[in-house]
């Protein structure tokens, strides 16, 4: 089966240059000896040669053995690590990583376009990402940004994102028409297991929060993406339609499903197949998380578990026009600054 | 549809009369002044004919309209609160709590069989919950506890089930041969609805932490029911049977479906179809938690989202044997200390 393109709205650039992981260790030695350390932001020395190897063994390799076009790429969210250090530690970094993100997109730009990390740090008010997201969105041409929502790796001492010290930041991301995924980072606390059950529960807990909160009557042009399938949503949206109903609140096609998309982070075929048939099509955007949470293949199929492709081509519900929606137009909708002069 | 008898493991009593509360609002006022207050057990006055109105109008009706035989009841799980107060306060919480089940059971014989609460307590060992664990089912015929992973309410600083801390509980179940339920409290934590993403959440994770530890290795007969249809489990199989490849463990087939079993507590026709597909039907005990987490009527339906039968009936994959399984084999085999003559 062949669509006009492909866009997979999910993948962060894990396979970076060593010199991006020493970056990040010389930040946390001089942590070591004063956690209020400042620094700078310094400089990562990568060559467009080193940047073209990490990208073209890996993620571009992929994308043509699996035939998909563009990715909207973003740092490593695993490396966000927003518990380390400071509001300083957290704003050089994510300045770093958003910069390598634009180089990529720049050497390939039409296979990756640039979504941005945010620089929150525990105890920081969200406000304080505003001044990153404009740089990246206005100066660098980024069209969405990666929304944590547990700055704590794992502890859940951070406010809802239904709380309003989140507004700023969503004035901002309406303004400039970009979307949010929401997406934690790395798991510090032993209980949760990062790829597993730290982003699944952050995906489930993201859409309650905000579904149970006044952002999306406050903001009823924001977009947000719970990505991985949604956590948990979809195979519990009886009970989540059951407790909005018992508190009172409006039906969820009503009250998140003109907000909130899902994207198609799930790694096996029965799974997809109940997210196309709970949500609505033009609520799902197509996404693979390559390279990143699963790496391995499937031994009951062959082909790698997070070839997410193969899932929604083999599904038999919907149209050609349904995956369509799913493979380009939801996310051409979504990502409103996707440039078509990016793509091929 | 008729089958021989329906189990539903997974009830709380959550109807108690207004003396229960009372009780533990006495405890929280004087923890307000002392928050090493030891108080002492006291006694909750209750009559028969207080717990008859509480059982007959609500959890009995129910069982008679939806046409399922006995519920496996235990203390209400929102109400568990291990982290409010100090060890004796969940202690004496714990035993009245446990008390005031077995007279439940001890009224309707034929439609409640006892499950403990155990008097968990943040930063007290595990171990410490073996003596109510003994006196419930040695004394009082108790058939398997509900075992928290998380005592603080939503923040998640306790150790993972898969470390030894738990062992002696553990050891203590495999030698009396009662299942443990996973099952979290109420959430103190405004990133948690309680029995939307607290529960789900805490099913995922803990069923993470068992499968990626040696827990089972260790105790090869332990039982343990991961409620709420496994939280995001069978959605994201695939994940997780990835994740379990890609770090050099057994398969999920192996290493988890020996020990684990999932109940029915998905409250759409989608959901139960989904769960039903994935996970073998031995591994799955039927459930409702009525009344519970969602009282409603679905209006898609015009039956209660909790009515957790119906979608089994309704199941067109499954055989009759397989659903008799599910709905009452699986029960006694793995609740074995459930008696038959406990039962019509």
């Amino acid at each position: 089966m062949r669509y006009i393109m492909i866009i997979d709205c999910h993948g962060h650039y894990t396979t970076t240059p060593p010199q991006v992981g020493e970056y990040r260790e010389k930040q946390k030695t001089a942590l070591a000896s004063n956690p209020h350390h400042v620094g700078e932001k310094g400089s990562i020395i990568i060559s467009d040669d080193e940047i073209r190897e990490s990208i073209e063994k890996n993620q571009l390799r992929l994308q043509q053995e699996r035939g998909t076009d563009l990715t909207i790429f973003s740092p490593r969210a695993s490396w966000m690590g927003h518990h380390i250090g400071n509001e300083n530690t957290s704003r050089f970094w994510t300045e770093q990583q958003n910069d390598l993100i634009r180089r990529v997109c720049d050497l390939y730009p039409s296979n990756f376009a640039p979504v941005a990390q945010l620089p929150q740090s525990p105890g920081v008010p969200p406000e304080k990402s505003v001044a990153e997201l404009v740089r990246c969105v206005e100066k660098m041409e980024f069209i969405g940004c990666n929304l944590s929502p547990d700055t704590s790796g794992g502890y859940w001492r951070d406010a809802s994102l239904g709380d309003r010290c989140f507004y700023p930041l969503y004035e901002k991301m309406v303004e400039l028409d970009v979307p949010a995924m929401i997406h934690v980072s790395a798991s510090c606390n032993d209980c949760f297991h990062t790829t597993g059950s730290h982003y699944l529960g952050a995906d489930t807990a993201a859409f309650q929060q905000l579904v149970m909160s006044d952002v999306f009557k406050d903001f009823p042009t924001l977009k947000i993406i719970v990505p991985h399938g949604g956590g948990a949503v979809p195979y519990h949206w009886g009970r989540f339609r059951g407790l909005m109903q018992d508190q009172g609140f409006a039906p969820l096609e009503e009250s998140a499903l003109k907000n909130i998309y899902f994207d198609t982070c799930v790694y096996h075929q029965k799974g997809i197949d109940l997210l196309l048939d709970i949500v609505p099509p033009e609520n799902i955007l197509f996404a693979s998380e390559m390279i990143g949470a699963v790496r391995g293949i499937d031994p009951e199929t062959g082909y790698y578990f997070d070839d997410t492709k193969r899932y929604i081509d083999n599904n038999t519900k919907l149209s050609a026009e349904q995956k369509n929606q799913i493979f380009e137009g939801n996310a051409r909708r979504v990502f409103s600054r996707l440039k078509i002069s990016d793509v091929k």
